[in-house]
């Protein structure tokens, strides 16, 4: 099978790549094993280390470009992978380039779908972004999407997009909605989450990280591992089990809720007080107003019965993330009762 | 000031182009009252008979042409009411049609608005059809759009769009959704909504009607006098209360939910058994399962708040119809304690 994914080049592009190259196989929407010939990567640029297999190509383009998608996508196309976005900050910053990464290039991308063989799989990485403003107190898989900065507006349009599209029958779709994905590798970027993965990021390389939010704010996350394997698992589930729980519409993934208090004594029993002193809290009005229309509490009924998990802790997650990444700046400290 | 109205030569459009002749002035946004110097229509195509005034002028193009909207807007709109739409039963039939128009359409239009000396008004006409599936037996302001065919999430895309827009400033953003009109004149339409307005008119002409769906079938119903009121409502209430209250979201309005069976009584009251006798019961799967996936109770507490009223009752805008459209092959009852 040929699979695409866009923001190939991305953090979770390249989790998700490897994923795919060490499975080899993956299942279809009939629930047959299908081994993957060929994945393709589209993305704005590259990074400097690409994982590199001979089964995988990389793309470098305009997801908003019909011609570039028609070329990458052939008429061969089994299943996609759309993880492309420019993220919130950004987004907010630059209406235009939100408007037209995040919205017509879903649209664009949905459109070269029709011209396949086969509906392909559509497995499109939506955000928790789309929920903002009043909201109840726990976010149900009930409660009305309501956006309010341009990044969520953006992806609840696609998911609305890619659910019609679904419905007409011209892809399979599956639309997950993502927490925030702490913790992430690398440099910082323009998302106003970018804080989130940074306070403990950067603490653990020895270096210092602003919050630009106050302590007692709350976060709904996830982490990158789980996250793959939530991407994974849309893809895999059937199609009549996943229409039967979701009715085709977007799904919210479990997650944790964690304040940066909270994230913060997690740093601190991996990375002790000499981490947690390089965090520096400084409000930032422009950030603090985009996190906290976000939701941040969930229950997330349908996910469950579809099988998907939350990670079992925060301090499990700072912990991976250290195991991973840990350079010569970080003493990792193991607490008691936690086997390592 | 100059308005703009696209599907200025439909139905909705024509009887907004009298109204505001009939004014002469428009409140904006500040509260002001204002003099309408220039109303400009576009359509698709024209009507045989267009209603003529000095101050209007006429347009026939595709909204989704930006060089079009470009030549029609100007830089100096002031206000643009958006009614053009490919209808439901369209919409589903003709993908494409749907969304250039529809999504494609409003699209054009918002970004056209950036161009101009100043934000303007931006009244959008969207539509109960972006409720759909499982719904609560009462469908409340909370309520999330869970659209389930195509027109649907056209509209529900055109809403979050022209509410993005607002929010970043480059219009003055009021979407209302506009419950089932009835009774519109003239001939049935491709709406799957169309014999809603039929199983009256043509009766009340003389005519059979054919009703695709079963009698027990409710609807949510606003007379055309009705939506008209709204529209301008929804222009004229200073920004600052309409935030206040809709928080830039769309807002539901005020209707009448009526079955089809009650439908047919006002109709008896009004034309008789003759005119009953004239309607064939005829389900239609394909009318019926658009139909049935649309919301017919509502509690609408926000829209009353900002003082917009429903019908009286149906019975009433069955009268209200027969007295200004009545033909020879009508003869007018008059109920008791209905004073005419």
């Amino acid at each position: 099978m040929k699979v695409v994914i866009t923001g190939g080049a991305g953090f979770l592009g390249q989790l998700l790549i490897r994923a795919l190259c060490a499975r080899g196989r993956l299942q279809d929407a009939t629930g047959a094993e299908r081994t993957i010939e060929q994945i393709v990567a589209i993305d704005q640029s590259h990074a400097a280390r690409l994982f590199v297999d001979e089964r995988v190509g990389y793309v470098v383009g305009d997801i908003s470009q019909s011609a570039l998608l028609m070329h990458v996508l052939g008429t061969d196309t089994d299943s996609l992978f759309h993880l492309a976005a420019v993220v919130s900050g950004a987004a907010e910053a630059d209406f235009e380039l939100g408007m037209r990464v995040n919205l017509d290039g879903t649209r664009a991308l949905l459109d070269t779908c029709r011209t396949q063989r086969r509906p392909p799989m559509f497995v499109f990485a939506s955000s928790v972004a789309v929920f903002g403003g009043e909201l109840p107190q726990v976010v149900t898989d009930d409660t009305a999407a309501t956006p309010q900065a341009s990044y969520g507006v953006q992806k609840l349009v696609g998911e609305l997009l890619v659910g019609e599209y679904g419905r007409k029958g011209y892809v399979d779709s599956r639309v997950v909605r993502l927490p925030t994905i702490v913790v992430r590798p690398g440099k910082p970027n323009a998302a106003a989450s970018s804080f989130a993965s940074g306070i403990i990021r950067e603490p653990l390389a020895g270096e210092e990280a602003v919050c630009p939010v106050e302590t007692e704010t709350p976060l709904w996350l996830l982490s990158p591992t789980a996250a793959i394997e939530a991407l994974l698992r849309a893809h895999e589930l059937p199609r009549a089990q996943w229409q039967a729980v979701t009715g085709g519409r977007a799904l919210n993934l479990p997650g944790l809720t964690v304040t940066v208090a909270q994230m913060i004594e997690a740093l601190r029993a991996v990375g002790g007080d000499a981490a947690v002193s390089r965090i520096r809290v400084a409000p930032d009005p422009r950030i603090k107003a985009i996190v906290q229309s976000w939701a941040s509490r969930f229950v997330t009924t349908r996910a469950s019965q579809l099988g998907f998990r939350a990670d079992p802790s925060f301090d499990e997650v700072v912990r991976t993330y250290a195991a991973t990444h840990a350079t010569t700046h970080t003493t990792i400290h193991t607490t008691p009762g936690t086997p390592t």
